[in-house]
């Protein structure tokens, strides 16, 4: 590690606020004693505020793909229609996870920097009136776009009766979400983005309509059982050891988001996002989004300027640390992240790296 | 939190180191960083030394019951037999897991407190030529046992070419185990226990002979997916988002481990259950297991104690924890773990505690 201090502008993990890691330090607590019951209650019910629902929140030790895995083999069976509608690299993840299932799922797939179009997904339920499960993305860190769940899920609602999925691991306790006034059924996230926690803990919101099939659902699954899940729940418990500092760090954070208040939350990634905006503007570098989300903004490079050398570049002399794009957007876009502990101050750091080396090219 | 100085002599999560947690708490890494990339390929590597192999080790970010099902999905199919050779709680779960998958094993179970009888086992395998792996435990905390794997896998290859799958999760980095020269095929931990992190990561070591199966299985996985682990591997990277802080943790841990040298490990783990069974006697308290592990000491309590109200009482006014009975053994049994950063002082506590009671009933 250089003596620089390190400045992180990465769509996750997002740099921890210190009490949350002073709290991950703290003398560790065995998990079947009533301290560690009382912490992690606090911050199934601290989750339930973020997720904005009186549903029941479960936790997993995982990734957010252990999350997303766990929301397919928990709601769907053999023979069972699947819809995702792909907006980005996650949204695709959603697919190859439904058929390694052995299940074919509709598909519809965006093309990248466009939100979910709401007449594609009224034609697609059109023709597959059986679908039981459609999975959506609320924001898609590939391509920083922010989907409108509202108006997709009203759309869905006109259609069919089918549960409405939500990947909101890197959209949510950034970009607003209203799980039950919105009606979604399952909302699932990570702790490493918006929460300001170190990665490691997945949580999944989950409606009473949802429940009904979760327990009639025919694929295996035993370590990402939601039923096991909601059981322990009760006595305020996990099924498996969970991974104790992280629930410390992520009580802590969750005690700051409630201090801020989760729409203060929202406005400050807001306001980050319409600073970037503008600066970039004044550079001269449009946007790739064509539907940006608050949580980061994805800048398309100038003709001749290679993105994967300039974030190098940036991360190798100045410790800031910049997203490239990913697959086919390799060193042709950057992105650059607003949620979680994400400051004006990093984000100034980072414009003037960028600007210098940008000049560079010009001259 | 009171102000009285915490002992935890539970097996698992087990006390960290202070250098472990404050490696902890170090500013986060992104985990697409060179910087990262090292600490994981460090990691893994002193794995290897750990497991005293040269087979290639996987990372999960998960609780050791996720690398538990990993290993029967990554290397059964339909149809497949398997046997058991359960040795207390945990040997029972690889059975849950395997039923779980629609696969009925081959179900050896010993009494609690007993070892794994290598008669029981070839006389299984003789009546059941085609098995296609075997499920051992290293050792169970349920029951304080340690069985003899050595002895165990030579047994199962005087009648069959079965893949052997060792849950050392409570065992690795306490008891003796040598991965490579008793020809153990995989062998499955966790983070929290001898290894000395907090819990929220676990491993598997897998050897070319299981190579070959897992790339040929026929269960579905994705999260869990070995192959994609491996995949990974070569660019010092893990397919999905670690558990970033858990990682930086565990590094420390294994510099700590590598620094005593894994037979000083061992021989110190020993000594601890030694020095416990010696005072256990002196206190005309009975150990439960007929073959006794050294991670941790099982003792019977005299007739008219109530050991989960003693622990309870133990915890609440000396913030000392230990383990009661689990199950049938609740109330009847309590255990002292030996591994991890548990030394002769926290032991000696935790012995003042339970003196101090037991004098109290006998009066």
């Amino acid at each position: 590690m250089s003596a620089n201090k390190a400045i992180m502008l990465t769509p996750g993990p997002t740099p921890l606020p210190p009490s949350v890691s002073h709290a991950m330090a703290r003398p560790i607590l065995h998990h079947r004693t009533r301290e560690f019951g009382e912490l992690f209650d606090f911050t199934i019910k601290e989750m339930q505020y973020v997720f904005r629902t009186k549903n029941s929140v479960l936790m997993m030790t995982a990734s957010g793909t252990g999350a997303m895995e766990s929301a397919v083999i928990n709601l769907l069976s053999p023979g069972d229609k699947a819809l995702v509608h792909s907006t980005g690299a996650f949204g695709d993840r959603f697919v190859k996870i439904i058929e390694t299932y052995g299940l074919k799922p509709v598909v519809i797939k965006e093309e990248w920097g466009h939100a979910a179009d709401v007449k594609k997904l009224a034609k697609a339920l059109e023709e597959n009136k059986d679908v039981k499960v459609v999975f959506f993305q609320h924001t898609d860190t590939s391509t920083g776009i922010v989907n409108d769940l509202k108006k997709l899920a009203d759309e869905v609602r006109k259609h069919s009766a089918a549960i409405i999925v939500v990947d909101s691991i890197s959209g949510l306790a950034a970009e607003s979400l209203e799980m039950d006034s919105w009606n979604l059924d399952v909302v699932l996230t990570g702790s490493q983005k918006g929460l300001m926690n170190a990665p490691g803990l997945a949580f999944a919101a989950v409606s009473e309509k949802a429940w009904k099939v979760v327990d009639q659902a025919k694929l295996p699954r035993f370590y990402f059982d939601w039923r096991t899940m909601r059981k322990s729940l009760k006595d305020k418990e996990t099924p498996y050891t969970p991974g104790v500092t992280l629930v410390m760090g992520q009580a802590e954070a969750l005690r700051l988001i409630r201090q801020e208040g989760i729409e203060n939350v929202w406005k400050r990634t807001d306001e980050l996002a319409q600073y970037t905006r503008a600066w970039a503007k004044e550079q001269g570098l449009p946007p790739f989004a064509k539907d940006p989300a608050n949580i980061l903004t994805a800048l398309k490079l100038p003709e001749g300027v290679d993105g994967q050398a300039l974030i190098e570049e940036i991360l190798k002399e100045e410790s800031i640390s910049i997203a490239g794009g990913q697959l086919h957007l390799k060193g042709k876009i950057i992105r650059i992240a607003h949620m979680g502990f994400i400051s004006k101050s990093d984000l100034d750091a980072g414009f003037a790296a960028i600007e210098k080396r940008l000049a560079r090219v010009k001259a």
